[in-house]
């Protein structure tokens, strides 16, 4: 894997840009130049079902997207569009900030593929996926 | 496939009564035996991006999530939960409306498929996607 | 949708010298400017659970790569790299022929969706799915 | 993680009375609670492209299916049946054996998630993916 091109202040300042990503409350908790990891600060608006109050699945998938995607943005030095998305959702989110680790499957030159899994606060795997995203957009 | 179980106003009272849905703005459009629309009213807070101001793929995800579980739940009864979900961004969605075109693919006992495209004001495909729910989690 | 650039007998041909696609008996059903259908050869060696006698996934998903692809090999001139692919299984498929009958979602400069599905012979629906392929490849 | 309740002897005599594993030459390498290693005897007849003689993606679709649903299989007794596949291209493989390497992303009572990557002889890493395995039905 090649080395970060993006320092963590840079990637941090790209997340805080990024309406939807404020609005879900993104932070960049860690990077290096395997991991990323982003902490997401639950809120009422997120629940999908008002007896259950689970976490509604589109806002584990937006956090899946975001992080897989700023992984890749560590490298290739922004966001690139995500292509295809694919979540696995393995448990329901209770009320409560979610963590969100990704890792870069395979960086490309045209085409990388980027996973994430979220746990919550008490480290139960919530979520896991990946994307595709086109790396040669970083180019452009 | 069976009859609607679940009036339009039911599923209605459903869809608004979900934070997430209501946060969206998403309301059903239409509803028949085979397709179920649902419309989405963007705001700024779904940018992913502030120059390109394009809208935010988990937004996508989510709306072709619900859009997809509810055509399921005017079959079984109600709002079932998805195991997976994989969705195909076609082109950027601009600020503006967007709606959902959902339909099912397979009606099962314990498992479904359902699929949904989005469709921008001017009828652009802007993506699509497919999740699978669990159907048997609706006669608990 | 722009229109096939290829004719049935060339593809037919492009088909019978993929040497997988020669094993497993794939044929030209028919070709318009939507739909490619192709036919598969049921044989023993493609059975997954000696009990059961069902059809292996992997055949299944195959087949349904075969056909996505070719439908886009129409459009573009030849069969383009996948890039992922994504089967959902509807029903056990038993021993005999099986039909793919393929769709283009999205046909893009650099990339393009298309799915298929797979029905047995009395029509009952057994896979479907969905593949994103590197149209610019066919450029090259 | 529970411990597995196969042998690795078990689960090899079921991989070889599986017809369509049995043409792909498959035979368990390595098993630990963790990890299945899967190889495969590279055939002719698995080309897709006679000019480029690239492995098929559909043959590299059942590899990743098996190895992920055999690592399930040492779990819960038996083989299980796939509810849906996603698989990333990541390089073409040339002729030659390939290995499988799967592991258990969640291992649920009714239903479960395994992944595997493909490796060449080499060690690159030709394609990677996910099933959804219907753990229940082992209990049937």
């Amino acid at each position: 894997m090649p080395e970060n091109t993006v320092t963590r202040e840079d990637l941090e300042a790209r997340l805080k840009a990024n309406p939807f990503a404020a609005w879900m409350g993104l932070s960049i908790l860690s990077l290096d130049e395997e991991v990323l990891e982003i902490g997401l600060v639950w809120k009422e608006d997120m629940i999908a079902n008002p007896e259950a109050r689970n976490t509604h699945g589109g806002i584990l998938a937006a956090l899946i997207d975001t992080a897989a995607d700023f992984m890749i943005a560590a490298k290739v030095g922004r966001p690139v569009p995500t292509i295809d998305l694919r979540i696995d959702y393995h448990s329901a989110a209770g009320p409560g900030d979610l963590r969100a680790v990704a890792r870069i499957k395979r960086l490309g030159r045209t085409f990388s593929t980027a996973e994430a899994e979220i746990l919550d606060a008490d480290g139960k795997l919530i979520a896991s996926g990946r994307g595709v995203y086109f790396t040669a957009a970083a180019q452009e």
